[in-house]
């Protein structure tokens, strides 16, 4: 059950509304990692949850981003306002000024309308979180480019005021996630192929013209990682060569594990 | 630039075709977490990315998933055959069936079009990365339900494949993320407000009929956590005590940051 | 700012789960009738109403819908439970079932994305009032039909409670309306062009091989109606008749309300 | 059957194209509240309409609106046309320049496709002729809106035609609402629960810094009215004092409906 | 303008009602093919013409799938109408069942609402006849699909009838595209780079398990074709033999057009 | 299995970042016509295709797509670079400034995300190459546009480029059609109605005030068409003259067809 007070959870003061800056907030208002979509991703996923301490964490965080909610939206009603009647201020975004008459709507800076595909809800407990965490830190970078954007001190205070809280909800969800106590990269209950899942597919090769490298870092050397040469590159390799059998389904059938369980000098570094 | 090789990363092979699965599988090939988007995801922030070798690794992940989607596209294709000519099979997708002639498509198991809001991209590298390791997460967890309702060896074999897979990118993500070297919840470059940081504010509260609880665990007790009791509550109780003092607005502003510096005993509990 | 207390507002119980009938109860979860429509329409209309006690009654229906989300999200919950596991179950929302974890989520029946372009708000109170009050009877009769399809009795119960609230609503809604004391088709400011705004155009005629009919009733008999036959038949009777005076456009314009001041004999009837 | 006659029901004409005026007018061809969606929702109820004499009234309004799509579309045409090869106008709406070639396009002022979920159509006749009041309510205001933000004379003609016929249409939809007899606030053929039917659950307490008030008016108070203060609060209340039971669920089930048989002095208000 | 007269185009009969047949047919009353997507399609294509002779031809076939609109709604809505009543007809489309009462709607049979995203309008009148030659034969191989799905003679006449029709406007908007001279692939006023317009990229090669080729055809042999083996290839082989020069951008550019002038022998071949 | 070379198809140079033309770019990214779209249309019609030599067209084309969105967004990214630091430059796409960091998005110029609507994929080979042809020209027209719009010589480079590939794939898809050797206007297996397909339906008829006409020419003169002249405005002729026999649906079934066999004088024209 849910109970309003009537009073913002921060007080929100505007000095000049900024109907362009106005249209800007509406992207943490009806935007794809606004108030609504965290309200909303963590709300329903607690409604599913079966951890009655998770759950709880899930709700006073759903919550208290409805209550966020009501100050962006409160902000950008304030900035937003001039559009109604100003036709110079209506430009910034007429579908707000024309058919909304000027006030906060569920739309983003762009106008789309918010929709639920902006969720990522799959019932599995430790798989949300890490969709929680992420959804945080986007939303925290959202508030400091919307801070950065802002002329106006008052506004930046609110601002700042929400973006802390972003990342007090990262800390949580990482603590909920980091008390389950689950091995790192262990999700559900079938464990990956080994030897597959050791190995990086080298599957963007050469130097741009930019300078762009085929690089090497931690994700693909040393420790388990096994380095397979482009798969397709491989192939085409062995078609230039003549040496393509084709039709041998079978022998072809996981290129990537054979070539690894053969490791075949060439195709693979190993740090 | 692409090239693409007449060859599946995985060869599939589809014993009897299954087109309620067929039409499951689609959550993989043109739903919120499945190929496509995953394809896109990585190699739209490869191309926006400014570091020359977490881009490498963006774009070899983006290209990998694009042979996911031919592998998974494959596979769908085969159970969903029946669907051209079989009414009874129609009904698993009649949009397939009288649209799309039985082939596998960009929708997703309940006729959804693949849209570009299943993408999270920001273009701030370790935001990125931490909604890339969501993401394989989330597919990790797809692909085991879809082996959970497969009754078809091979096809099962073909999704372990690429369930296997989603674990080797979410390590690579992971290695990507910690390599460079930021604090845990540091995120842009705007610090969060001291103090106001470490609240966890108590939304939900009293226990529900199934034993819902109000908890207390490692995100919310101990270390920096200060607990705000409800504040909607704290603003309850003084209505009902007659206390609140209306329209002082500057008192009432941050109430939780006042809060947590005056710290008066019955609204917060430090562990 | 909200509150959450962990205790339904109205307790559900479930016999025995019904798969089918959790995925007709999303109509009411994320559809476009179902409550997080109603609560979001009515909570952005009072954020940016200026009438501070017609702003009062949508925060408290607002917030009494999202109380309902709740209760029709746990319902939907519990006949959707056996989703997850079970693949005769899953069949009746795979999407649910395999990416959703079998919980509640914010698509409606046929699975499409609860969005924004379900909400009617336009800023100006009266019209917003009307609006509601459709939306109202709407949720009615979906509630209705829910109960019609239910063979769970202490669902029927949950379901009655939900469906009588919104009948609550219709009634506040029409007294907040009537209460404004406008003429009842006063919208907004500017007045509609006297004659022409009593002109009915008959734009449908004839009788159809089902016995439809052209119809007269007190929409355009009686009072102020003036019947307009057919204005874009009279054309065709003057082109057939070789009258059409071809370009000039001033004579045609406003054929309606010219046709009303010259009132030719055939061309309407009045009452 | 329809049939198209190559003459506007209003002759439009345009001193100086305005592109950005242009792209507004868009809300009305392919907006939510606009002439499409008008059209296509009393022409689908018509359709489906059983009633035959309400029927043709749909039919009668279906088709007009059609032609005032023509209308609106032709006068957007005129507005948009320096799209197609001015940059500086370009700007306006660069979908509409560049694919659309600055043509009319069924998309609103922001962009967005027009979509079906516009519509509001049960199936249920004097529902949705509620659901016709509210939407021509709308398109009144946003003609309003439009001839506010427009500076050219003729275009206000135009749109000022438009806007009286909803006038129109609003009154013929009363009309064949009320005489179809039925008692005001019945919808369907289930009851409401009596007793229930009658609270008013104040949801939204306390007092705004901007003096936002809990208000009372007709909708609340007098007649059948009967107040439940809060019922979270209420539960809020029983556990600071408490006296809340838990796992008494049976207790707890219909808290609003028991509390309106028990009438505890506290909880609400009479009249 | 345009009128209705209450007769449909095609009387349609049905025996017994077929629920998912229905729905089925829903695909060509609210599809991405169906005759609104055709009906808006033709008629703002028309409403933006500027040559008057095909405008008219338009307007004509825009008219004329109004009125297959209402032939196909009829004949869902005679199959759809168990579904109000029946749970077990329900099942075949929840949405409709429950929020739209059993009637026609503008959803296609997977509840995907129509959007203006199916429409192919560019301004570009010889563009947009293209896409409606497409469009037709869209339109009419779903129907001939619907008609081998259809277990109702009559059902199937007013099948029969409708997918005529397809035929009769693709050899219009046909006739209309060959009479206005063009040359065939001249598109708009920019010429092509000649030279880069007559080379075939071989962006897919090798032999796949299926038997899938590295296909020879009119389309790439003979006439002004010359076939430029995968480029990416190329530049993968010049990797290989360690002779790419990297960073020397400017020889890189337009390989393609580049490595058409220089007609490198193993690079291409020509018929 | 799909391979990348880090080097552009095409070397992309900027000089002055251009921010709107930045925005407009993203039609050919993210829009409805763009290279995404275009990559997944031919692409999975290839993954879907029977015919191994088509199929390969199909994949050799797909690829090539993949590469050029790979340079239009390369493009686009350039041009928006200033959008994440520069508020002036944000106002001109302020989603892809505040949540995307200033880099390409699937979204088109408008802000709407890429959707699998986009795509015409009906898996009839000959109907999907139709489909194919409109598409190439629509991506054509769409790039000419943009040169038009473009200041930077570069730029205008690069999408000419772009503009001839289309030109080619056009013509490939259109040798690709001819020599499957279908009749021309054979589409699937269900051969049309004789004399009905022949029927030129003039359903909108008259003069306009800027002189639309009710033309004549190849579409519905000379060969087999027989002109029927508006087969409602006949209905509304024999309601004038009193001669309509209601309820006589047989007859009036198949009007059109009925009207052909009897050929009435002044019903129609042959050339």
């Amino acid at each position: 059950m849910y109970h309003h007070i009537k009073q913002l959870m921060y007080t929100v003061r505007v000095g000049t509304p900024d109907p362009h800056f106005g249209n800007m907030l509406l992207e943490q208002f009806g935007g794809a990692n606004g108030e609504l979509a965290a309200a909303m991703q963590y709300s329903v996923q607690g409604l599913n949850c079966d951890d009655p301490e998770r759950k709880d964490l899930l709700m006073d965080i759903g919550t208290e981003e409805l209550s966020h909610l009501e100050v962006v939206g409160t902000l950008a009603r304030m900035h937003l306002k001039p559009l109604k009647h100003k036709r110079g201020a209506a430009i910034a975004d007429p579908m707000i000024a024309i058919a909304g008459g000027g006030g906060a709507a569920l739309y983003n800076s762009m106008g789309d309308p918010w929709t639920a595909d902006y969720l990522k809800i799959t019932g599995e407990l430790d798989v949300d979180l890490r969709s929680n965490i992420a959804a945080e830190a986007r939303a925290k970078i959202v508030y400091e480019r919307l801070i950065d954007f802002c002329e106006d001190p008052e506004s930046i205070d609110a601002l700042k005021f929400l973006m802390t809280r972003e990342i007090t909800h990262m800390q949580a969800f990482t603590a909920a996630l980091v008390s389950m106590g689950k091995p790192e990269f262990s999700i559900g209950k079938i464990p990956p192929t080994p030897g597959l899942v050791s190995q990086y597919f080298n599957d963007s090769t050469g130097v741009g013209d930019l300078g762009e490298t085929d690089a090497r870092g931690p994700w693909n050397t040393g420790g388990q990682w096994e380095v397979v040469e482009a798969p397709a590159f491989q192939e085409l390799r062995n078609q230039w060569a003549g040496t393509r059998e084709t039709g041998n389904g079978h022998q072809q059938k996981r290129v990537p594990a054979q070539s690894a369980s053969k490791k075949p000098a060439p195709k693979k570094r190993t740090a």
